[in-house]
């Protein structure tokens, strides 16, 4: 039974288009449909739309959907549209008149927003996590190999000397950079929608600080109509955090990709991450890292949904909306694989050294060979010319040593990965903390 | 197992992440995997590979599987990756060395496109039928309201005089639009893949004209390498006119959204066709519209999601081509749904002519007023400045009768309704012979 | 003076704002404003709005304003805010009362159409013209190394052999299936607006076939709505076969990036074609192919500009429409830039045959293998299994003979030049008559 | 004369369309330019590399190229490719062998960076002192109109009482959120990236702390490598902020379309900010509001563009990075005309208070008749039954009483603007306060 059921009966195909794909992906916010739940009717015992009797009867039946959903037992009926609506019938079924009042003061509207942002931070604080765990495997990698050579491409051509240590910091800094959007997207995320309704408020005086400390979000939403209005705006914030994530593992998916062709085998990936062709006995594939980027297409895909739904209709809920759990669900679940897959991966990545000093050939090193003449005094232009012109007087250049004598911030002789791992350390720090005090919260609220 | 199985064991969250959904998807092409693997057996034994006992058996096993499919009880198992994987698994249990010859001459890159290329024309056809269904729906509603006046919009405002048969008819035409992006994609589906392997052809004089007389296609697609790449680029252009059609039916879904609200009310949408809120008792919402126009944003995602997917990955097979499929076949199930849901929608929606008229203000036929000047023979500037001057002057115009005066070309007075029907009764017949075509060549091929 | 300028003032950044660039870009639509007139003005005299001598002094100010744009001395002012504008300001100036007629029984938003599908229409034979010329360089290119063998790749990594020839010849078969959609979209545009006036026809029998035919166009555009509900809709279709068309060229860049690295160094850049680096005096960068590559990504966004404008906007004309001028004409100057920079390059493009015979190392012969000992009635899966075991065991092959042996259809032995270059002259042969046809329209139309 | 100027010669063609745009869009970065290449020289002087007497000639010609550029005398021509050729030119005809020493230990790479991250500092400045104008405008707006009653939209159909102030208060905090990925963005922006030279760092000990100091930056960007990873990471960051509040400003415009119709009529537009039709004379259309809902659209795509230009291209500098130039500076453009033009007219932007009024009928009432029921002890959902049952008998209700006495948070008796004006108040002085900081730096710099 739908919450609005009239009279008149909805077309069966009409039914399906509508509830889509909804009553499955509600299964992910049932717990946080409990939480938000149980917070509702505390602020309604409060003001005295509910007694404390009833409150605790509301409470106890809640905390055994809990129960039933950790067991899997909880359906939600492709007639019952959502998981609000499940929740609500089985509360009238067993509560009777109390079931039928939870729903007091509130609209699915402001209730599928507090589900969500609670499902979002708890997503973001896991991908923060992941990202955490790949991060000290990167850096990890990087300061193991800071010494081994490797030539520096621009234009896809060999241009300077540089290092797998280089390398593999530079994409340990971009992955911290993500850090700073996916902070934004928390913190936006933490703000409380409920109390808002339908958009509009209510005729009640609903205590919206208290939900809100229940709940531990970080504050009150303010305005009623701005917390529908930030429906998939909030989302596209999130999903465009993803997106970068995903494009800096595309990034490494595809130099790995290069750099471990056969004709420059500067790395080796570890068999188990290959896979072999059908008609081909010989190959050796490197599917996971190609699956990463083409991943990262579809990410990018989702805060292009996420924004043409929200684009151009008007302010105040709209049905569209609906159609962003999607992609916001599927962008987190692909960015933790992936995530996750490539930390696997790194671990296993071997460094073909040989291969990598072999590549240093000489013309890697003209531009120290400039330098050179302009230590001596040669204007730069002069010395540059100079050297262009007569490239096969290039000296021989020990590539090892030449690495390492850059001493500059952030050169190959300087990565400054402890100040790294000093920063992920804090930035792990917070995120634990944050989870703690969620988890806390949570568990005041069920007790 | 898989077909390239190696000494070494694949992590199993690797296994997971590399297949994806593949082997859910996959359910949809075991019909057309059989059908490609009867025409390259048949093939194989033209050319020597099999004997006429092999291909019998072969094909017997074959048609069996075609039967469990059928029933539902062909399984496509995760560590069998894909479809192909699973029938070759299939045949070699059952028939043993002969099941190991299925797959000479053949890469699952061909294997796969095969199948796509089957299921995308038997797609294609199947959105064209529901297309004229919708089409006949939307000219009956036009040439039965073709004389209900109604303001027509420029820039939200009301402009001139319109008539509830003109927007319809306007509908109509660009749908009709949409079939020529759908024929030009039929067309470069309609090439064989079959026998360009792995991308490189094979060291076998396959003959690749037999299986494309035996699959139905309408000419080889040549060179072996451009097989390859031109996977995902027919399905962008396949997407990309199911895009379109979308982008039609949510311009009539967001122009109904507005025509409806009770302070317009032109409209008035089936009761079936909408829905309530579970706070808002008076409340009929458009949802289906409004889902509509929303899914329209996710449809055009899927081309961004395979132009970025194939976007700058070198010629060849490469394995991020395997995520095309999901945007595919979600895009053909999600126009078709709507479609259908459109057409449901029109049948029963109704013209409040009285609401329509009293819209129909005076301003509305200044233009008319400014065009009786200039046939008295006052230039349009100066008419037009006379009008807008006094606008108040304006005379009481019949919108009826104002409406069916215009007779030019496509005016609502001459809206060429009966050419449209011809036209789409064409179009069916060409659907029809297509589909007849394909039917017959199938039946032989399992004979 | 605005068209339609009343009393109040407009505000000065207002007025810069909602004029954006129109006052430039119109400068390319000038030529097709002036055909559209004088077939507007025929129609005039033929309904019997413009006396004979009416015409004859509007055709001949108009041709005059044909020959003051040939001289680059006919200007479009901001205040004059578009091409119409200033084109009926200088006609009335010119002629006064006349001048202040042509416009009666057309609005700009039919007018601009005109215009733009008449730019267009040119635009896009224009595009066919450099695509055929590309294509008989690639074919050729195809032709003279088509015995040069080197590495197939699959997943970035070498699978079997292949051939430059296989290689060029693949990127010509998918420009040709551009082809498709450059004549749909021709096709599209290839419709007539005039008459549909400012969307809701016009009380007056305007005569939309005798404008169809003095313009050359196919066929009237019925329904005077859907004319306008088309604009941007048959812009993304352009759009989209153009970018079909980047996309290729960025393939082809993207390929001879990797192929021209110094560590597989199959093909020679002409020296014209790369530029050097400021600090590095040994670089030779391939940034031509780097800029197409991203130019491809520019007119994909073009398409999303369109089709985002376009979206959710209400039936009938709406602002919204004039931002889609921009992408539209950019598109067509990168796409013509990019396709002839292509040619040239290829023009110069060597084959480096040596290192290309180098890189075909023994395993990309072990498909081929296999089929040897399948030949010898080992079941392929069983020959599969015996290849992978012993790789060292395969033994010399003659890359050059290997490749001239490969005979079936598409394959490097039979890359079917010929049939593609047939198809080439016959498309050739069409676009010159549709030039030739157009020519000839408005030359009878400015006699 | 180009920095890597060989014997042989560049194509005209090729020479036009590498260049591009570069030498008109540079014009924008003359000044940063400058003002790097005095940091830059005056750490050389530090380490050793020009003597103090070199430095000052150097820093007196810059500083002369910045009174040049400002009376808009300092030429980049087509030949020089970019302004920092036309510099270094300019430096080397004035000061001989001095000005070809300048770009020492530094490349094009991580001059263009510290151009495009200074530029990208001061613009975003600029957009946030816009925005926060458009703030104090909207506020003040809400304020003076808080107790209008309009309709609230649910679905684009009546739902509740809702108010002129609350539906401006959700723009204002709209608004604000986008002020937390603008700061996010300048955060990322405000790294240096002097002294990574082409990405792999100089075999000299140059002082990045320094240059950091002297440009204001608030650290370095560390890796060398990264640097040049993180161009068009960081331009994609600043634009997705730029289209977060162009899809503000879009949300803005829609809703006033629509609250326009006459049909609805709840606000008025000033005249000079619509405009009017060529043909149809009574029009006022509201072409600012649909433009800036079609450059939301436009600002979109720029993110698509950079995205696309750089999802996939290897690590270190690709000239595809070029291209990424153009959609940042016209984003910055559209985001400040935009704000600007939406600030004016909402300074002068009237309620039209009656129609306000009248358009609340009783329905919109429900909802609080529920909630009255639901207070005299009858369960929420038994009330919602009988309310929906009897729409008839919905009471008479006082629209201003009722939006007055909804008190809670963010509700329409509660907007909470002081505590936004608070906000914005902070907002803006640390705004101040950067932009102080900055220009003292430069000022130093300059001395």
């Amino acid at each position: 039974m739908k919450l609005w059921q009239k009279d008149y009966k909805l077309n069966k195909e009409v039914e399906k288009f509508t509830v889509g794909n909804d009553y499955l992906l509600d299964k992910n916010l049932v717990k946080y449909d409990v939480y938000g739940s149980i917070a509702h009717a505390t602020m309604l015992n409060k003001i005295g739309i509910l007694t404390r009797e009833e409150l605790n009867k509301l409470k106890k039946a809640l905390i055994g959907i809990l129960k039933l959903n950790e067991s899997n037992n909880f359906e939600i009926k492709l007639e019952d549209e959502d998981v609000h609506t499940a929740i609500e019938n089985y509360l009238t079924k067993k509560l009777g008149n109390i079931g039928k009042k939870i729903h007091t003061a509130r609209s699915r509207n402001d209730q599928v927003l507090v589900d969500l942002r609670l499902y979002s931070k708890e997503k973001i604080l896991e991908v923060e996590k992941e990202l955490v765990n790949l991060l000290y495997t990167i850096i990890y990698f990087a300061g193991k190999n800071k010494n081994v050579p490797m030539p520096g491409y621009t234009h896809t051509r060999k241009a300077m000397s540089s290092s797998a240590g280089l390398l593999f910091g530079a994409y340990a800094e971009s992955l911290l950079d993500d850090f700073e959007l996916l902070e934004t997207a928390y913190k936006l995320t933490n703000q409380n929608p409920l109390g808002s309704a339908a958009g509009y408020g209510i005729s009640l005086n609903v205590d919206r600080e208290l939900t809100t400390k229940l709940l531990g979000f970080e504050k009150v939403q303010n305005n009623v109509l701005y917390v529908q209005n930030s429906r998939g705006k909030i989302e596209s914030i999130i999903v465009f955090a993803l997106s970068k994530i995903m494009e800096d593992l595309a990034k490494i998916s595809n130099d790995l990709i290069i750099f471990n062709m056969e004709e420059l085998g500067f790395f080796q990936l570890p068999d188990e991450f290959t896979t072999g062709s059908s008609m081909l006995p010989h190959k050796k594939n490197p599917d996971v890292l190609e699956l990463i980027r083409a991943k990262s297409s579809i990410v990018d895909s989702y805060l292009f949904q996420i924004n043409g739904i929200i684009k151009k209709i008007p302010s105040g809920y709209n049905r569209d909306l609906q159609l962003i759990k999607e992609p916001l669900m599927q962008g987190f679940e692909i960015a933790l694989s992936s995530i996750n897959v490539m930390s696997l991966l790194i671990k296993e990545l071997k460094v073909n050294k040989d291969n990598c000093i072999k590549a240093c050939t000489n013309e890697i090193f003209a531009a120290d060979d400039v330098i050179n003449l302009v230590k001596t005094g040669v204007p730069l232009r002069d010395a540059y010319k100079q050297v262009a012109k007569n490239p096969e007087n290039l000296p021989k250049i020990d590539a090892i040593a030449n690495i390492i004598s850059k001493k500059h911030i952030g050169a190959t002789g300087n990565l400054g990965l402890d100040k790294l791992k000093q920063k992920i350390k804090s930035i792990n720090a917070g995120i634990d903390s944050e989870i703690k005090k969620f988890n806390s919260k949570i568990k005041v609220l069920l007790r």
